[in-house]
């Protein structure tokens, strides 16, 4: 059978929805840890093929999932652009964008270089995985990453990266392009060594007012969008916190929309009838009894469209679910089964 | 002329929206920074009548606001139910409830005690302010005062209460119908010292999958309003991050429902027809410049119903907005006029 997962991402007749999980190669899992514990640092970790490989695989084969997802991290691609990026365990960057000026600073490797890792990765990953498990490639959306270079941190507030766009509209309608422009080469790089679809996280589009997020997160992430369609991948528009934005994202040039667990699956579906969906457990759920996790899951799945959907977390497992919680999850999809014929 | 906050509260007819701001008593004020640098810690200007009282007119001065809120933190009376928190300058609490057993820690004080300090700024307040001034009493909601209580911090992602919840539904029950009797006595306590309207912030609703806010956020919530209905002063629920809850939002028994900035308050009016509104421009919106904060401020107040409406902000004003574009704000929303006879 043909996979799952680029069926559903199609909106083709699949016998069941196919399922992964955001971060599911990651801390929860005991061999993550071993290995982390092993290489060192995170950034480390991501940029050694062998390692970032075996991370990526490790879900796979513990649950079988319907797609792999190359481990990295959404601002692993800043540095090639000449951003001084550590994490301890938070991401940190040395020199943050505070002013215009520090624009001229960001370049746009041409052709797109320094991430010769990630495309080493995703070529042993591919070798590696089985036909009916899909990989797929990443990046963080331009409003998420022109956060980060603005904060420099992880923000709960937002101030500096809205006080620059405020002040300087069209300065940082400029930075969210670059930024738009330099994750589709970096997908494009992503795809030619075998990525089989896409993921745009844009993590903080929920930190902004509709109006503020059509010009800086909507407008720059369909720039994106529109730059990678000719590579026929399906590509996957992640906005989390983004209950707020449902009458703007039917618009948006993707196949797929990520929703988190704030959203009603059936409303959705109901104001994106051309898009497929993905989502949208929340991930404390996972922190609960595996019963009252297949209970949710099964509410989840009878609520979401039947054709078109993929099911997976609202935002990314934490390191703190149990091992059992994500196999209730993912068996509770593994087990469920459309009937023969329904569609909508 | 009778205050224009309490009328707006009961949609009765008002010259132009009142204006008040959630935290005007706050950093952003050199004038606090002041008082703060002699006074020493946080905790200390919440327990001190005669600086708490200082610091609540500060911003009625500098302003000429419709409402003052009494300077305290949602978590003091968390102390005398027995509870060791500390801020420096992030909240902390030693003694986190993590199991079933530790509910049985938590005191209500009956009557209430071990807050008096708050009821003497209230006193002091009261005598105070003018006539055309409201004075809000306020507490935090059930759900976000749990969610402090058993994560002890301010968490992201809210795996620990929500393991909670999960694990020990019953129990969970119980400790958030606590919370909800203690705020209702705590509440009352503060209009009797005066506060003619109340305010119960719901921080954190928005972690909530819309299933999950009905029964842990929205139920205990509806527990605290229903048992100060007697009182007849105007009960504000601030649903922060509740664009999803739009649907349930209805049934809430106060009159004014605070939004914050991701709902668009043409279709929250839509919504919730029974209810007056507040809020709910973007603090971020108040780091640009202010002729931006002109433009954004009159669209919010087009967009708002012309009865029933209270002009603030859809959370906190933050420490770095500088003074003049808080003048930008509350100026225009003091120069509106709604035309006189038009109402809906």
């Amino acid at each position: 059978m043909m996979n799952r997962f680029l069926r559903a991402c199609r909106k083709e007749e699949v016998d069941r929805p196919p399922v992964w999980v955001m971060r599911q190669a990651g801390r929860y899992l005991p061999e993550y840890r071993e290995v982390r514990k092993k290489a060192g640092d995170f950034l480390t970790m991501c940029r050694t093929p062998e390692i970032a490989a075996e991370i990526t695989l490790q879900p796979i084969r513990r649950f079988g999932l319907d797609a792999a997802i190359v481990f990295s991290d959404i601002l692993t691609p800043l540095v090639p652009m000449g951003v001084e990026l550590t994490f301890s365990p938070a991401p940190h960057i040395a020199n943050p964008v505070r002013d215009p000026a520090d624009l001229d600073r960001l370049r746009i490797p041409d052709p797109w270089r320094g991430t010769e890792f990630l495309s080493e990765t995703l070529d042993r990953v591919g070798a590696a995985l089985a036909e009916d498990t899909a990989l797929i490639g990443f990046c963080g959306a331009p409003w998420t990453l022109a956060s980060y270079l603005v904060e420099g941190v992880t923000s709960r507030t937002f101030t500096r990266v809205k006080s620059f766009a405020h002040h300087h509209p069209e300065d940082f309608d400029r930075l969210v392009n670059t930024l738009a422009d330099a994750m589709a080469a970096y997908l494009r790089t992503q795809v030619e060594h075998g990525a089989q679809a896409v993921q745009i996280f844009d993590s903080w589009v929920g930190s902004l007012a509709a109006e503020d997020a059509r010009r800086w997160a909507l407008q720059p992430a369909r720039r994106l969008l529109d730059a990678i369609a000719d590579l026929e991948v399906p590509r996957i528009y992640f906005a989390n916190g983004g209950a707020h934005l449902l009458h703007d994202l039917p618009e948006m040039p993707c196949e797929v929309l990520g929703l988190d667990w704030r959203v009603d699956l059936g409303r959705a579906a109901r104001a994106l009838p051309e898009h497929a969906l993905q989502g949208n457990l929340d991930p404390g759920v996972l922190m609960g009894p595996d019963e009252e996790i297949r209970r949710r899951t099964l509410a989840m799945l009878e609520s979401a469209p039947r054709s078109g959907y993929i099911a997976n977390l609202g935002h990314g497992i934490t390191p703190d679910v149990p091992v059992h919680a994500m196999e209730a999850f993912v068996g509770t999809v593994k087990g469920y089964r459309y009937e023969l014929g329904i569609r909508n």
